[in-house]
């Protein structure tokens, strides 16, 4: 039994059939399913047939990709990395070059749109969504989680999430609420489609699945860090934010240096044939460090271990943006809500006339966290007294959250926290700095 | 008669009293009504009687100042500048120091707050308003443009706005629309109140002084440029955005490098006697020029010219933030609404499941204009399915305007704009970059 054998799979009264996928765990299998999903399978409780051998995909590949056909065959020298689509301009280019409709995607696609892929891992590929960014919700963020956790259970050691520019800040949050990851999950995209000279998707994917070898388990976004070739910044999740439409630098770590910066080339030379490339990180800050693996002796650094997973999310919460002559009517749909994010002006302020309206909502239940629309510095209510009045209404302060990500922490804590508004105000993720100071 | 006189204005059927302002204009007079208001009054047309010497002021400044009493008298030689004061931070200092209730808000009260200002220029004090700046709204825009231009036609040679930093850049985006200004207009704030070792209020007003001294007749935001005594940003009103709650370089030009630098020391030092310190700014882009004055001869560069004035605002416009996960219903409030300005992810989208929404809203009459929460970069709907769906429903692309700031221009437009629609996609007041390109 093989990578790329096709197989059937009974498992008590479920039988899947599929093909099999690369896995470095002796545990699990891993089979791609017709319906383009893959499961994750214990060995131990399933009974597998091989019913075709795996010599189709490599002819295939060897006929479309003119040559790559050796680098997708399983390789137990090297890494698995787990590509996950969920659609957007990175994923639209496997399309462009494919004609592939979305179940198909998988790890030939990816090797025939970003052939520099080839010899750096063995390749998974899934698709949760195909969908435009914008169109993203938290039904689909928990699809995407738990496809995550099935990857890695199943022996990843490393998951790319290939995702749309426009709401990734929110689905990176998203997952960082929701998984305790042992192994690291990069985000990815393009901001230019592979067909523009200026396309950023092969550098960006490089630089991905390099941070995805390499020694840590943060949940970042992994993007250009300038507007040359140079560098990917790697930014933690729920700090970071799509700061400009289009250039190829648009994700900024707010308030802060991002997490790390990876080189291109030095990343593309040492990681060419699996090994992690890790001497071409420079962190700024100590990462989460990796999982220790739970069945351990793994030369590839196997790191099938335990994954965190708080999947639960309460979608009945609203960002509301303050503005100057906004219309009070535009709040009157939060009745009944569970809770309201503000991006309040300054410190953390709205016109004295809705300080009422809030407090109805607190008293209906709803918990109603403060941040900024200025993006920088802390929220802090008890400098003037539109803020003290605030607090009196029963306003939490989401502290330097972003507001964006106080929206998807929110919806997290609610569904998972003691106590939603208390976990507002504490770093949970990575999102919020504790500090001493009321504000500085 | 003297500034500082008591004087009985009589005009047909309308009688005022009050204290005589310095005016630098021969046409007009400037009286500060007991309510605190200031007028402005064509000298043809009125007939003036001096109740009272204006020895009083004088004395008055010397118990409470220490010496400063000479400073408050008018002097020549010197440029007029009106203070205005809408409240906020640095405002609130004055009350702090005097104790004083809005309406005695005056010139004394300033140098008594802000020492350093005396020598500079001869000052006018008038109150718009005395509140926090989260409460402003369309109504008191109109209330301060209306002020400012009295000032102007008055004879100022430039107004200084004192104003609450959290929706500063709404109130200078007005402005910017509403008046054509032939003088400086410069809104100054503070991020820290005087008691307090790191206030920016002493540097902040001299340099927004000698900003409004200078040769140029922008309407600009005037805050501390780094974290350091060394230079004040000078930003256009329309491009200027608060990035940060609490840090006294808050301000920033969005998407390009501000307007101008105005340096501290040389500023302080060059304008201390009256002289205006142009040296000591370096613009980065050429300003708009100073108009000619009406009269022509006055050797303080005497600007009395007409002042463009434009102050029709349509409130019936809202700014609405597209978040994932969002509840349609936030937008039902919309309908019959004349203007919508939507801040949307990337280039300008919305999912998908809310386009029909905005074509119903562009089908009842609204102006639906897209702005991007990215705040970089210009809105670009013709690049996705989403953008083209959303221009096929009517909404009008804002370029690279800043959300809030299209909000302001909205209300504008469609008050005074022959095709308010049309109008969103060109620069008005500096708020858009007119680009050949399609994006960058």
């Amino acid at each position: 039994m093989q990578p790329g054998d096709r197989v059937r799979v009974d498992r008590g009264d479920v039988t899947n059939e599929g093909v099999l996928l690369p896995s470095t765990t002796r545990d699990h299998l891993v089979v791609k399913l017709d319906g383009g999903y893959n499961v994750g399978i214990d060995r131990t409780e399933a009974d597998v047939e091989v019913l075709e051998s795996g010599a189709r995909d490599v002819d295939e590949g060897a006929d479309a990709g003119g040559g790559e056909a050796s680098e997708i065959t399983f390789d137990s020298d090297l890494p698995t990395i787990s590509l996950i689509s969920t659609g957007g301009t990175i994923a639209s280019t496997v399309d462009y070059r494919t004609g592939a409709v979305t179940a198909q995607f998988d790890a030939e696609d990816v090797l025939r749109a970003v052939p520099d892929l080839a010899g750096r891992a063995n390749y998974r590929g899934r698709v949760v969504a195909n969908i435009l960014s914008e169109n993203m919700d938290p039904s689909i963020w928990r699809e995407l989680a738990t496809a995550v956790r099935e990857e890695i259970e199943s022996g990843a050691d490393g998951v790319v999430v290939m995702h749309g520019t426009d709401t990734m800040q929110y689905s990176a949050s998203a997952l960082s609420f929701i998984l305790d990851s042992p192994v690291p999950v990069v985000f990815t995209g393009s901001q230019r489609s592979a067909d523009r000279p200026s396309s950023d998707n092969v550098m960006n994917a490089v630089c991905a699945v390099e941070a995805a070898k390499a020694d840590h388990a943060e949940t970042l976004v992994c993007m250009h860090a300038t507007q040359s070739d140079d560098a990917c910044a790697l930014h933690r999740g729920t700090r970071v934010r799509k700061n400009h439409t289009s250039r190829r630098d648009a994700f900024e770590t707010v308030g802060a240096e991002p997490l790390g910066l990876i080189d291109y080339e030095a990343a593309a030379e040492a990681g060419a044939d699996g090994e992690a490339a890790d001497d071409a990180i420079e962190w700024n800050r100590e990462p989460i460090a990796r999982g220790e693996a739970a069945d351990g002796d793994d030369e590839n650094g196997d790191t099938s271990a335990e994954v965190g997973f708080y999947p639960d999310l309460d979608a009945d919460v609203e960002l509301v943006k303050f503005t100057p002559g906004m219309d009070p009517a535009a709040w009157e749909y939060l009745d009944g809500k569970d809770g309201v994010v503000i991006e309040g002006t300054g410190l953390g302020h709205v016109h004295t006339d809705l300080i009422g309206r809030i407090a109805d909502l607190v008293d209906d239940g709803a918990v109603v966290a403060m941040t900024s629309q200025c993006l920088e510095g802390r929220v802090c209510d008890r400098v003037y007294d539109t803020g003290r009045d605030l607090l009196d209404a029963g306003v939490v302060e989401a502290g330097d959250t972003l507001p964006g990500t106080a929206k998807v922490k929110l919806m997290w804590a609610l569904a998972n926290a003691d106590d939603a508004a208390d976990a507002m105000g504490r770093d949970l993720a990575g999102e919020l700095t504790e500090e001493s100071q009321p504000w500085r």
